[in-house]
C-alpha cells in the first residue's frame, strides 16, 4: 500500500476502504508518511469530502491510536457531555454535580484550550488548591466514591487526532464537517464513556455560524458514535449571544454557583435541564425527558447538586468553602459599567466579539503558553430583547488594567446593537438529534 | 502576508496575485514555507486550477528563482525546441544540426531525465568521448563558431521548478494543466531563447493522452511565452505510436544520422522538417512556410545539415568520425526479432508499452542512480497500417541479455495489434498554434 495511491484515489472521488485509513493514520503517527502528504489527503479531502463509513473508520483508527481510556471498572453508565465550544459556556461547572447528585457517574476528561477564556479546568482552578493531576487510579476511586471526578486531558489520548488536528490548523482545511466530526469524536471514544452527549452550538459565537452547518456536524457525530456503539444525542443550541450573563474565568464560576442555588440565568439554567435530561436519560436513571427534568430541578431545589459541587471541589483538593463564600473567588480589581447611549430594545449582542473582550482582558489564551487571569471578564446586564434606557448599563467590565478596560468597553459598545423595536426571538434549544 | 491565507484563498477559488505567489515560491525555495503548506496548496490549485494570469506569475516567479542564463553574448535570434516526450523521440538530435545548418544559433540546455531511454545528452554520449560539461564561457564560444552547442542543465536553473516538481510527483499533484505548463516554461524561459518552438505530444505513449489535453498545454504554454516577450509557437503532434522506427539511445542516434543522409522515416522527417520550419520563421531565417522547408531539405540533400552534426560533436570532445561510420555506434550482442504469427494490417502499437520495452532492455532509468545501456532497444521493421504476413519480423530486438530480450519480445507482442483491414489513417501533425 502507498500513500501515493490513497491521495490520488480520493483527489479522484474515490472512497477509502478501512486498511487505507488505517495505513495512513498508522504510518502518519509514526513518522512514516510525512506531513506534506498528509495536508495534501486533507485537502483533498476537503474537496471530495468523506462518506459516513469513511468518518467512522478515520473516528475509529484516530480514537485507537493511542490510550483508550478504560473506565471499565466505574460502577454503572458512564455519560460523557461534550460542547463544541462557545462565549459564557460554563455548562459542565453546573451540569456535572446536577448530574452527578442524579446518580450518573461524570467521569471527565477536560482541556484546558486555547479561546476567549480558558477551559474547564481553568475555570476550576479559581477554587484555590484544585488539581486535576489525578492518576487514573484516583480518578475512578473518586467517581466511585462521589460520582464525580474531572482530569487534565492526557497527551496519549488520541494522538492521531492531535498531530492532524495541527497540521490542518496551518494548512487550510480545518472546515471540513467529516473532518471536525472524527477530530472530536476520536477524543470522545478515546476518553471511554458508555454514552455522549453532544451540545452542538450555532450563531455568530459558535464554530458553526450557519444551523445547517451546526445540524449536518451533530448528524455526522451522531452516526459516528452509534457505529461505534455509544449511545449518542445531539442537542443543537444557540450561541448567537453569550450564555448566561457571565463571561470569564471566576465570573462563570460564580453563575454556576447561584445557579445550583436556584438563582442561574433562565437561558443557562433552560440548557443544562436540557442536556441533563438528554443525560439522565441515556444513563437510565429517567424513563422520559418529563421525569428527568423534574430530577434535576430537585437537586438544585433541595441542594444536593451545589453539595456535590463542594465535594468534588474538597475530592481534587480545592477550598470547598468557595462554594457556599463565591465572593471568595479571585475578583477583578476594576470593576467599570458599558453605559447604553441609546433607548429601546437589545436586538443583537455580536458573540465573538464579546469573546474578544475577554480576551483584551487577559481572560483567555491566545498561545498555549499565554498565562490567564481568571478574576477578568464581563457581565451582561442586558440580553438580546430586553428594554434599555439611555443612561442604563448594558454590561460591567472586571478588569485589573485601566487602558484594557477601556478597550473592551469600546469593542462591547460596538458589539451591542440597540434598535427601537424588539427582535424577534429565536429560540435557545433548536433541536435535538438522537 | 501569510502562506496560511494563500491556501485558504485558492482553497475558495480566489485568484492570486503577483505577490501571493511570488511570496510562495520566493518562501519556499528559502525553506521558510513548509513542503505541508506548499502540498496543501498544489492540492487546491489542482481542484480550484489557476487563471492564466496566475500561471504566468507562477511561470516566471519559479523562472527567477535561480540563475536565469544570458544567452546575450550569442549573435542572432536563440530559438529553443521543446518536447514534451515520447517514445522513440530523437528529434533534437536531427533538428538541432540541421537548424544550425540554417543558421539558428542552437543554444540547448538539455537533461538526462527518467524513462524508457536516456535523454538527449545520454544519446550523444553514444559518441565516444562527448561531453556536456562546458562552461557558459565555452557553451556561448561554441555557439558563436560553429552555431551549435548543448550544455547539461545546471542545478541552479529554476529551482523552485525542481523542488516543487520533486512535491508534486509524491502528493497526486502532477496533473494540472497550469502546473504543467509552468513548470515547463519556467525552465525554458530561464535557459534564456528568445524564441520557443514547442513539440506536443498527444498519443498513448504521451504524457497527455487525449489531444483536447494537449491542446490545452499546448494554448496555455503559448499563452505564458507571449506574456513573458518570447516568440512561442506550439505544434501538437502524434504520439501513439512509436516516433521512426528505432528506440534505445545509440538506436536513435543512428536513425537521426541515416535521417540526414536522406534515409530517414518520413514521420520523423516530416515532424523534423515541421518543427524546423516554425524555428526558421521565429529565427527570421525564411519568410515563410515553404522557403523554411525547402531550406531544411536543402541542408540534408547538400550534407550541411551532417557536417554540423560532425562538427558540433568534434567540438565536444566527440569522436565525429562517427558520424559517417554509425556502425562503430554501440552496439547489442544479441539482435532477435520479433516475428508476426498473424497476416493482415498493423493496426495498432500500443506506444508506452514500447517504451516499457525499452526499460526492460536496460536502455532507460528507473531512478536517478540508475545506469543506463545505450546500445539496446528495438527497431520497429512495420508501422501502424502497414501490411503484415504471417512469419514476417514485426521489430528487431537489440539486447545485451537473453531473459531480458524475451521478456521484451512477450511485452511487444502483447503490445501490437494485426487486424484484416487496414486502420483509419491519423495524421502526424495535428495541429500549429501561436
Amino acid at each position: 500500500m502507498r500513500m501515493y495511491d490513497i491521495i490520488r484515489k480520493k483527489r479522484n472521488g474515490g472512497e477509502l476502504t478501512a486498511e487505507e485509513i488505517r495505513f495512513f493514520v498508522d504510518g502518519y503517527v509514526l513518522g512514516t508518511i510525512p506531513d506534506y502528504q498528509a495536508s495534501a489527503l486533507m485537502m483533498a479531502i476537503y474537496f471530495q469530502k468523506m462518506t459516513a463509513a469513511e468518518t467512522c473508520e478515520l473516528t475509529m483508527a484516530m480514537a485507537h491510536s493511542g490510550d483508550m481510556l478504560d473506565l471499565s471498572a466505574v460502577r454503572g453508565i458512564k455519560v460523557d457531555k461534550h460542547s463544541t465550544g462557545g462565549v459564557g459556556d460554563k455548562t459542565s461547572l453546573a451540569l456535572a454535580p446536577m448530574a452527578a447528585a442524579c446518580g450518573i457517574p461524570v467521569a471527565k476528561m477536560s482541556g484546558r484550550g486555547l479561546g476567549h477564556t480558558g477551559g474547564t479546568i481553568d475555570k476550576l482552578e479559581s477554587f484555590p488548591g484544585f488539581t486535576t493531576a489525578l492518576t487514573t487510579e484516583q480518578f475512578i476511586n473518586n467517581v466511585n466514591r462521589i460520582g464525580i471526578a474531572i482530569m487534565g486531558q492526557t497527551a496519549d489520548l488520541a494522538p492521531a487526532d492531535k498531530k492532524l488536528y495541527a497540521l490542518r490548523d496551518v494548512t487550510a482545511t480545518v472546515d471540513n464537517m467529516s473532518l471536525i466530526a472524527s477530530s472530536i469524536m476520536s477524543k470522545k471514544l478515546a476518553a471511554g464513556a458508555d454514552a455522549i452527549v453532544l451540545d452542538v452550538k450555532t450563531g455568530s459565537g459558535a464554530f458553526m455560524k450557519k444551523e445547517e452547518d451546526a445540524r449536518a456536524l451533530a448528524e455526522e457525530m451522531v452516526e459516528i458514535g452509534k457505529n461505534a456503539g455509544r449511545k449518542t444525542v445531539a442537542v443543537i443550541s444557540d450561541m448567537d449571544q453569550p450564555l448566561g450573563f457571565a463571561v470569564g474565568n471566576a465570573l462563570e464560576v460564580k453563575e454556576a454557583i447561584y445557579t445550583l442555588n436556584g438563582h442561574g440565568p433562565a437561558d443557562f439554567l433552560e440548557l443544562c435541564l436540557t442536556l441533563g435530561s438528554q443525560m439522565l436519560l441515556a444513563g437510565e436513571k429517567a424513563a422520559d425527558i418529563k421525569t428527568a427534568r423534574h430530577m434535576l430541578e430537585q437537586v438544585i431545589a433541595d441542594g444536593s447538586a451545589l453539595r456535590k459541587l463542594a465535594e468534588f471541589v474538597g475530592a481534587q483538593g480545592g477550598d470547598s468553602s468557595v462554594v457556599y463564600h463565591p465572593e471568595r473567588l479571585p475578583q477583578a480589581s476594576i470593576q467599570k459599567s458599558v453605559i447604553s447611549s441609546a433607548s429601546g430594545y437589545v436586538n443583537r449582542i455580536v458573540c465573538d466579539e464579546v469573546g474578544s473582550c475577554s480576551l483584551i482582558l487577559g481572560g483567555g489564551r491566545e498561545t498555549k503558553e499565554s498565562s490567564i487571569d481568571l478574576s477578568v471578564g464581563l457581565v451582561l446586564c442586558k440580553k438580546v430583547g430586553d428594554a434599555v434606557k439611555a443612561g442604563e448599563p448594558l454590561a460591567v467590565i472586571h478588569a485589573n488594567d485601566e487602558r484594557k478596560a477601556a478597550e473592551a468597553e469600546k469593542r462591547f459598545l460596538d458589539a451591542c446593537f440597540i434598535t427601537a423595536e424588539p427582535p424577534a426571538k429565536t429560540p435557545l434549544i433548536r433541536e435535538t438529534l438522537s
